[in-house]
């Protein structure tokens, strides 16, 4: 199964590693890790650099795709390297998947006009200027189109995945070898005080 | 805050890029990547090149150590560039960390003697080996040390992490700001025919 994850200056890592652990272990699996030239692509916060082994060019028809979000993903759902190669990769993609604001270039590439979608708590706006339809749920299915949430919402859409293309068993046994138990230390406070905390730390 | 994580080949990149995600969010953080020689760092699968940027040589006093596991964790314990490395930053740490069999490193540094830690679940035996006291908890934090269970838990290690270091609204607007309200698609089953498919999974 071939899974493409485009990525783009001033992505965020963990939308892109978080599907990436999950989907290089279904049998046969091979990801690569894509940009518009090979390279290092840096991430949004500077601190990290990824590889892109090959070209967008290069994979014109992957089985699977993931994209990320970042910072960035407002510009680059308006560059037409990104969003045409997103557009023509849908046509034949047996699944087409964003994680966070990675939302936005799919909406940029007109397919998901109409249709439900999540994105980052932040971004529901933006993703409904592509006509989409924001819903506030961690992963939302639309046929062989799947929209995940903020950052770490993309282990359970691959998850999700996982278990369409392998099957139950499969995604489990992925799930334990990840042990992805999650005990997060705190439940989820989404109050208007913590979100100005959230945006203030962005602007930092 | 100076935030250093050791990367090796056949490293787990999840390990890594789960706690760095959140700590690299910490006001004022500084993640850096390091290697026993700055370059391309190849993860467990083949799929994924990490940059370290810096030697390990060149960041021997972090203030923050995390340590990740892979298939090469084992093999890197014996290793005294990383071992060596480790036990020494660890004297000056303010936390040493590590996720999933980055404990075998910690294990192998000597600083687990007849403390309780824990790692992937596969890795008990031998994490007792180092005469640590293995016990099967996500989190199992021994005074400024902290170790966490397998691949996903450095998330929620790395959250509990930011609360000591920051404070719970830190650590809580960092859980938001990555949209950490986990909704894994199963219940997580750890019986011995799931535990035989990751080991075949792992093998193949």
């Amino acid at each position: 199964m071939d899974i493409a994850i485009p990525i783009y200056d001033d992505f965020t890592a963990l939308d892109a590693v978080g599907p990436y652990e999950v989907l290089s272990r279904l049998p046969g699996a091979r990801v690569r890790f894509l940009s518009a030239e090979p390279g290092p692509v840096r991430t949004d916060n500077g601190m990290l650099t990824l590889l892109a082994e090959d070209a967008l060019a290069d994979v014109p028809a992957p089985e699977v795709l993931v994209v990320p979000g970042g910072v960035s993903a407002s510009h680059f759902a308006r560059d037409p390297v990104y969003v045409d190669w997103i557009r023509a990769a849908h046509e034949t993609a047996e699944w087409t998947t964003s994680v966070c604001s990675g939302a936005l270039l799919l909406g940029a590439a007109g397919i998901l006009d109409g249709l439900k979608a999540t994105t980052h708590w932040l971004d529901y706006e933006e993703l409904a200027s592509f006509g989409a339809l924001p819903v506030p749920t961690r992963v939302v299915e639309q046929g062989r189109i799947i929209t995940s949430a903020g950052v770490s919402s993309g282990i359970d859409m691959a998850l999700t995945l996982a278990a369409r293309i392998a099957g139950d068993d499969v995604a489990k046994a992925i799930q334990l070898g990840i042990e992805y138990d999650p005990q997060p230390p705190f439940p989820m406070e989404n109050d208007e005080a913590m979100r100005e905390r959230v945006v203030a730390m962005l602007g930092a």
